[in-house]
């Protein structure tokens, strides 16, 4: 069996077994106070190129987006997204589990705009209703989308814009940001994101890293007491330099951008191949989530050697099938996929 | 420095780093439904005689006391422990994040007892105030506590009795257990163990692992569902082989129970360290967390080479510290210790 | 000026007063465990004709909502509802708030379909996600709905259906409970309603009460523990006779009826005001609710002497409005804004 | 039987009954916008001599203290209280229920003094486990104590200067406040205790309404966005006029104090009647709660005729009960208790 259900069925890159093995010996303080943290902190920084904003690590995705989002938000209010978020959609409940409501826009592809995010902050605080509705207090995107889709630099500066005219903080969850950023339909650096927004994170998981994402809070308004929602939230990692020395290895030599690279060559080659033969796209294919229109058939054919995922049906014959690549697919592996199809 | 700080201090056992090299290459299923984990919870299902029972893999002792309490409780209910509890003290508030009070029985040693349990179950069941007070859902110690003391058997049995009888589940926090069922004071097996409760958890992180802890639900009425609650306190690791890996290392020939038997040693070779220079300790030494009273002028002097943990006052010249062991420690860094006493 | 903004801008029908006064010196035992709140108890249990129902008295709507919502629900679960639902859009995130989701369906009218509910719970519960998507926990509809649409007998018997098929309590929001089974265009009776779902609430604030609500919970299962949901939400009055002598009110000789009755005529009185000057409606005008389109000019020139709120945009030159006759309107009002059209 | 089981066992004075019925007919706009909420507020503005301070109408005290706390607190702080204080005892976790938790200080007359909060917020604010435990965000203390005790403004004044120190508020519940302001005991008024803490709220219920709280928020940083707050904790009354006309009532021709001392006098006359037959109170008889000790047996006789109640156990042949007075008390039923004692 193939896989190209997700970019999280492999292990890390070899530089990181290799520095835990090294490591192993070593007696550091716990919780993340230790030097390696403090090393790939100042790597990070330097990357984005801002020394105001603070780095922290925690485990996973969801854990990330519930501590920024309950760091930030109070009782009263929600966080603005498209439907289709992550935090709306596959997080089981944790962002309401913590008491705060996703505000939804309607997305086709992932992606919300920032003149309906204006239109939903106007709605929400207009006077008549405004106490007895949830007032906006986070606006969450993802970069890359769930359906693999990215933002301009010219739309993600007019989301930018609104966030700032209304004083409410952008977050960026970027669980596969290398990806976004290494797309050849990307034209924002990680300097420009950072800019453009209050709170990012840096997705370890899925980009080279065994587990980690590394959260950059650039707006210092909002860095105060941030470790105690960690904690709260179960992120801090008693045997907290595992992160630290992931993201060390990671941000060394500009690894995260090359892995990043080599996930989206792939998945361009294997996107060419679809096209090649006939198939059409779903969503644009622009980082390593290809989303493909297959008829029934094929797709039983094709799980007899290869995995992959249902994504949605499309028409009586035909499903929506995602193929994801990562940062150790092997083009070999394409190969024999395009070959079958 | 030599550092005695904690038993979070170091990395892991050499087994687990040799799993992880080995299996960097493998594709498997994300989210813990993969080869490994299904090995490791055999292996843990095996060494507690119970196949009845459910294993969950979480990646920290918050997490996995966040976890357990939100899938039992109802809004309305809270969690019996002692005042020095964990979950009481130092999870930042996380079990009232998710909604649930901790009724707290005053303790001396970290321990609560049968009697006092079942008083406060009548107390707030009393039908005269019932509604008005939180009503008790679940039964939270630790084993060994945060005192380093350890509960014997008949104790727990007691414990177990009282939980039955009113039908409130029994929950172990056992994020050192290896180190409680290592002690030479213990009389408890870890079958009995299970037996005796409805939930407890096999810490990973302090004893040679990583990081991981492994939940074993071993009353039926609770595993129902419990994934959703992994899933929303962010528990649900994407490459969640990493726990199966590490389980399965620790559970293979009984290393567990070996590594933990090294900690004790140390910390026994230590214990009697101390008392031979004439030192006191707070607390019964029955685990690998010591609990010494040392003048502040000694402690000023052991800083320079020794890293440990202040713990409480104990007079105007003393205080009480905390010393601890690993299942890493090693017998020269205990004798430089005691030389310097 | 003359309302017609809602239904809560008067006070209450005499009889109420006239108990309170006569109430007044009383000496009774608090928190609704009085002689008034038993009696009022009977009353409704007789009209709904239903012994093994449990009825209790909370304060207002929203503080309903919540805490039947928080009793049934555990952490991992959510609320299927309408996105027009009143728990999902005007209730300041309070069910969010505690935790839990809003799982919503799109709707035009203010009603969800017995087909669209069974689809969602397939969805959430399908083997595959199941753990990463909110579980539904409860079916949540409004009778009338917030567009002062009804369910007929056979939509609801529909809905109770896939409710028991799938075993998820279905709960009716009753805050204009009389405006809907008094309309000409219903034909459900109390007993029948009560029978097909699990939980209901009598609205009393927007039906001849000072304030207060009914809550009915016929299905056994979730009587238990109900009182400690009340408690922790604010709703248990000190006073709690004065809700179980308004309900004692409300109940006797039928006044609820009654009274809901001379709402609905003046209603439809008022809608063929409406139609015999060549009003159109948004919604279909089946209860004490109007939804007329009016051009922006008319509405300004109508602001004048009358008020009623905005409801959405219909085109450039005209906006839908909400007119709402309560218990207490009066026919020669209405005669003035008919004069007005 | 006549009853001092406690201060909400009748309905309300009966210029409130004659407001309620004068004001029936009239339409006014809901949620507390009305005129008669507006006249309250600036009569209780004027009672405190604090024209910066907002003035918001809640219904019950369960509602105003979790209202104001969440209103306050973020998701990583907690509640500095008595443990005998109501919020931790008697709501039905409904703090922790809103994630917060309560950080207790042993209190054996229902009173915490400024040194002892002082230690708490520094043990909390400690650097090294400062993200691990709760951080104080607020100190709450009741007026008149549980215990029916009262801060003298000493005492008070030491509070709210470490509260300043720290930028800590400080709220006072003040669900029986006229009592203790009435107290012969008492040296605070309530422009004193206005300017001491940064919230606070005039009881309603126990104090000649018929429900109902006036919360007063004189620090201004915390009036912003309070309504959303009441909004979601099911607090704004639909019909909000009628904690208007009620307070309106109250704080008119100084009510309110002339019926807290009518009360207190009752108080003062029944325990003095206490005295003259030699019994003992377990707590000082400052406010109108009564604590006297008295032996089983004759409770037993007592209750025959008097219900009163059970508090805790004294000794093996005697418990402490509660006796208490209101604004309503006969003294003629006092004569009788009296002479049955």
């Amino acid at each position: 069996m193939i896989r190209f259900d997700s970019d999280y069925i492999e292990g890390c890159i070899p530089e990181i077994l290799n520095a835990l093995n090294n490591t192993n010996d070593e007696q550091t303080v716990g919780y993340g106070e230790d030097e390696h943290c403090a090393k790939a902190k100042a790597l990070i920084k330097k990357a984005i190129a801002n020394k105001d904003s603070e780095v922290y690590f925690l485990c996973g995705g969801t854990q990330a987006n519930v501590t920024i989002i309950s760091s930030i938000l109070k009782a009263h209010q929600g966080a603005i997204c498209a439907d289709s978020g992550h935090i709306n959609t596959h997080e089981s409940g944790a962002i309401e589990a913590c008491g705060y409501k996703c505000l939804t826009i309607p997305s086709s592809d992932g992606k919300i705009y920032a003149n309906e995010i204006e239109k939903m902050i106007n709605d929400h605080f207009d006077s008549e209703v405004a106490p007895h509705m949830v007032q906006p207090g986070i606006i969450y995107i993802s970069f890359p989308t769930e359906n693999g889709t990215i933002y301009s630099k010219k739309e993600l500066t007019n989301i930018s814009k609104v966030a700032r005219k209304y004083n409410i903080p952008l977050f960026i969850d970027g669980a596969r940001l290398g990806y976004g950023l290494a797309s050849p339909h990307n034209d924002l650096t990680i300097k420009d994101l950072a800019k453009l927004c209050d709170v990012f994170y840096i997705g370890g998981t899925k980009v080279g890293a065994l587990f980690g994402e590394a959260v950059v809070i650039t707006n210092k308004a909002y860095q105060k007491d941030f470790k105690y929602h960690i904690k709260q939230h179960g992120g801090m990692l008693a045997k907290g330099r595992l992160l630290g020395i992931q993201f060390e290895e990671l941000f060394k030599n500009d690894k995260y951008m090359e892995i990043s690279k080599h996930c989206i060559d792939m998945a361009t080659y294997l996107s060419k191949g679809f096209k090649a033969k006939g198939y059409k796209f779903k969503y644009e294919a622009e980082t390593n989530q290809l989303f493909p229109i297959i008829s029934k058939k094929k797709i039983a054919e094709l799980k007899k050697n290869f995995s992959f995922q249902y994504w949605e049906s499309y028409d009586e014959n035909s499903d929506v099938v995602r193929f994801v690549t990562s940062f150790m697919t092997k083009k070999e592996n394409i190969d024999s996929l395009i070959n079958a199809l």
